[in-house]
């Protein structure tokens, strides 16, 4: 099975004014992330997931599992999103029932997404559906 | 290259109570999808793709491109989304400039996730970055 991945929005200003030269809390969530080095997952920074009403913004996802992102961390929620991550990668497919998540995953999912195998995608409920 | 898919969440309600009996407005976002039959992509229902407070929700995604998660969309809007859905599969990387995005697709971004084969994902600014 492929290794599944931990991208980090690393441009996510979490809704605050950031200096010219200041760190982004994303790019210090993104550092963090990769100095705990979360089991199963590599982690990849990315710019900009376009999520920016609701950042600092992650996304679980690999080959032939769902896509999860997950917003409205700061850049002090490295472990929580390290547990969240290797839930993840510890499926075989990327769902994590939703009462096994974290309190945080329950209630800042913002959109799953199927993997790209499926012709009709079908899952276990989310609770907010 | 592989054909590009519009993913269309089936399950959602775009916040309005829904009679048990009646039919779902992304159920019928889907269908009005399906018979617009926009070029160059294949319509796929999905049940909830987790952006419930912002539905109804689509997504673009393919094989060696960007995904990208649009929301806030009603029934009405099939001509819309198949509009925005050709531009995306008429690119080869599924990056259509911010500038060139009808206007309910500049605002209405929920997240956008770089292609599986991207180590390190950058592509041009999105304008709220």
């Amino acid at each position: 099975m492929a290794e599944a991945e931990l991208l980090v929005c690393v441009k996510c200003r979490a809704g605050r004014e950031i200096p010219d030269d200041g760190q982004r809390p994303g790019e210090l969530l993104a550092d963090r992330l990769m100095d705990a080095r979360p089991e199963g997952l590599r982690v990849i920074p990315v710019e900009c997931m376009s999520n920016c009403d609701h950042g600092c913004s992650v996304a679980f996802r690999g080959e032939g599992r769902w896509t999860f992102v997950y917003g409205n961390f700061t850049e002090d929620d490295a472990a929580l999103v390290a547990e969240g991550a290797t839930l993840y990668a510890g499926t075989p497919d990327g769902l994590v029932p939703w009462r096994s998540r974290p309190e945080h995953f329950k209630r800042n999912c913002i959109a799953r997404i199927p993997p790209l195998t499926t012709a009709t995608a079908t899952a276990p409920k989310e609770a907010a559906e």
